[in-house]
């Protein structure tokens, strides 16, 4: 059945980080895009979704090629950023430290960051016996969701507020109309999302101590291993006027549950007071009850066994889990159509996110090409 | 300390269905109060509270004097909201099936619901057995919410999004001021707040099909065992003009995980067109595959093992978990304050709001009296 013609080019399913800078990109490259998402970028003290939990500090976690090509080219566009909106987005120096040799191996960017050099043994705080120094980037996370949101709104992109059930329903949204393309940015929704069902999606539960501490202006983690599975310390902190840093942390998979257990948040704090006893306020002269506490959080990081799930399908609608499918919105009638599928991208959301909407981006050319849409989106 | 003098009379933290209507009850004896919450009543989209994903419909669960006095309340104000605002409310006939002598036992209200009967073998649909039926009320529970809130606005009450860490931040909110009195409707939440951190507290999952049936009026449920644990089946239709109905269910405790299964929903049409044939929109002649869905919908209930906790606690400020307390709005100062807890209501919120809602108030009275506050409350 040939496709009616649409008044949207694409549909991005998704308010994070991942699918707002999509969006953003998709629009410069001349569609016409909708966003639509459970959660809007507003609301940032919802668990259902991780982005407003991030830190977030550019500290690239890559393995293979094309993680280091995602997580390289956002944190180029974190340096335009941060001359050019500050709040958002600052360079801050990072120091790692760790007490037993063979702790740390060489990262692939040390020669993208700024000033990447060992510690001498005297630069290194107690109990700690090495580190390493280098300058990189940290965002304000929720202040970032809400610009990402502007500039797409000032772009006349609606972010429309619609759960969906299906992966289906987005092409076919009754605020939208018919589209032939959606971009699956869906998070840990990619597990249950009729059509999607993405087996290999999983929760990391992260909980984090947000404090204030105007004496802290670097990102400190240490990498020994602690008394408890899953539970690691860093410290990020937040540009803008509220000086806000985020103390973390853990990485519990599996773990779907969004309250803050106290006994995890005692141990960020004790972590985080010993790489960087200034937190305190007291010059370090104090102890980690001495920290300035805002809030206790929680966030669920979207998983995939694998990594990032970034691929073309076409498919048909209609087709997938046929019983299970909401009737709303327009007639489902077997169009052929494609989705982008970007979800699954674990704890590296912010870092490799503009990474990820340039590789979708392409992604979409190429499918609008192959499908003779080309002309019709200005490509 | 003496306590400051304070604008409000109360703040209730939680706007679910509890905090809510408890929100109502003590405006209507004349207090001042506020209510805040990380979810607010507009959020029906949301699976950071339970309420918006109730079927809900006035079945009695009750066990003890309490929840039959809780709920025999609240089933004679549903009566009279039935009247005034039916669109909210709706009096409808009940079925329940089984297939083995002894299955179902007669309940404490058989004499206050409306019509009670046992069903004859030929009213009995196979492959069921057995059945009776009465009639009770259902709730449109999105609308519900919305007019609780509306109620609460229309009487100049503050709903405030404002994620809380701990209890004690409830007593010195920045846009509230010092009060002395908080009513815990928190939830789930109850289980992690800090000063309440409730063992007892865990979710039950509950996943449910919305669908349009405009055919079926009644609520339908049987009590025979099915091949999951902790599945049932219940069809409950809600009343307005959409003709949507909830088919459930299933209760797992300690689930946390919010996305819907499909072997679940699956399994929750096959049993709800048993139940129900008409739910087809085929007069019964097609099959579940037939039935028009809108969404699949997961909720978490907020239940406590040995049931809901509703008392008074006298405590002070600043005092539990004194290491973990945020420092944010006014300076907590030792004051000596009082909790009502309302939480841990289980699958029974609705259908016991407006009884705890009452109850609550009768410990505001007590509270208040004891303390000499009660001219000032104008009660």
């Amino acid at each position: 059945m040939p496709s009616p013609r649409s008044k949207y080019d694409a549909v991005v399913v998704g308010c994070g980080v991942l699918g707002l800078s999509i969006a953003n990109e998709l629009t410069r490259k001349g569609l016409k895009v909708a966003v639509v998402g459970r959660e809007l970028p507003e609301d940032v003290q919802s668990t259902g979704f991780a982005s407003p939990w991030a830190g977030a500090n550019w500290h690239s976690f890559a393995v293979n090629e094309a993680e280091r090509r995602r997580d390289g080219y956002t944190h180029d566009q974190f340096a335009r950023l941060a001359k050019e909106i500050p709040h958002l987005c600052e360079r801050r120096p990072y120091f790692y430290y760790w007490s037993e040799e063979g702790n740390w191996q060489e990262p692939w960017y040390k020669d993208l960051v700024f000033g990447y050099r060992l510690l001498s043994p005297s630069e290194v705080p107690a109990p700690f016996k090495f580190g390493v120094t280098y300058e990189s980037y940290t965002l304000n996370t929720p202040l970032y969701l809400q610009h990402l949101a502007k500039t797409l709104r000032d772009s006349s992109v609606p972010i429309i507020r619609h759960r969906l059930s299906s992966l289906d329903e987005a092409y076919s949204l009754p605020q939208i109309g018919h589209v032939n393309l959606v971009i699956n940015a869906t998070g840990l929704g990619a597990r249950t999302l009729l059509g999607v069902e993405d087996p290999l999606v999983f929760p990391a539960k992260g909980q984090t101590v947000l404090v204030r501490a105007p004496d802290v202006k670097e990102c400190y983690s240490h990498v020994d291993k602690l008394a408890r599975p899953g539970q690691s310390s860093y410290i990020i902190p937040r540009p803008g006027p509220e000086a806000h840093v985020i103390l973390g942390g853990c990485f519990l998979p599996n773990d779907w549950s969004t309250g803050p257990v106290p006994e995890v948040a005692t141990m960020i704090l004790q972590e985080a007071h010993k790489l960087c006893p200034k937190l305190d306020g007291k010059g370090g002269k104090g102890s980690w009850k001495d920290i300035e506490i805002v809030s206790h959080n929680v966030g669920l990081r979207p998983v995939r066994e694998g990594g990032l799930r970034c691929e073309v399908e076409e498919r048909w609608t209609g087709r997938d889990r046929k019983d299970l499918l909401p009737k709303g919105g327009k007639v489902i009638d077997g169009r052929k159509v494609a989705v982008v599928h970007a979800y699954g991208i674990g704890p590296a959301g912010y870092q490799s996110s503009l990474g990820v909407a340039k590789e979708v981006g392409g992604l979409v050319d190429g499918w609008l090409k192959k499908n003779g849409q080309g002309k019709r989106a200005k490509l």
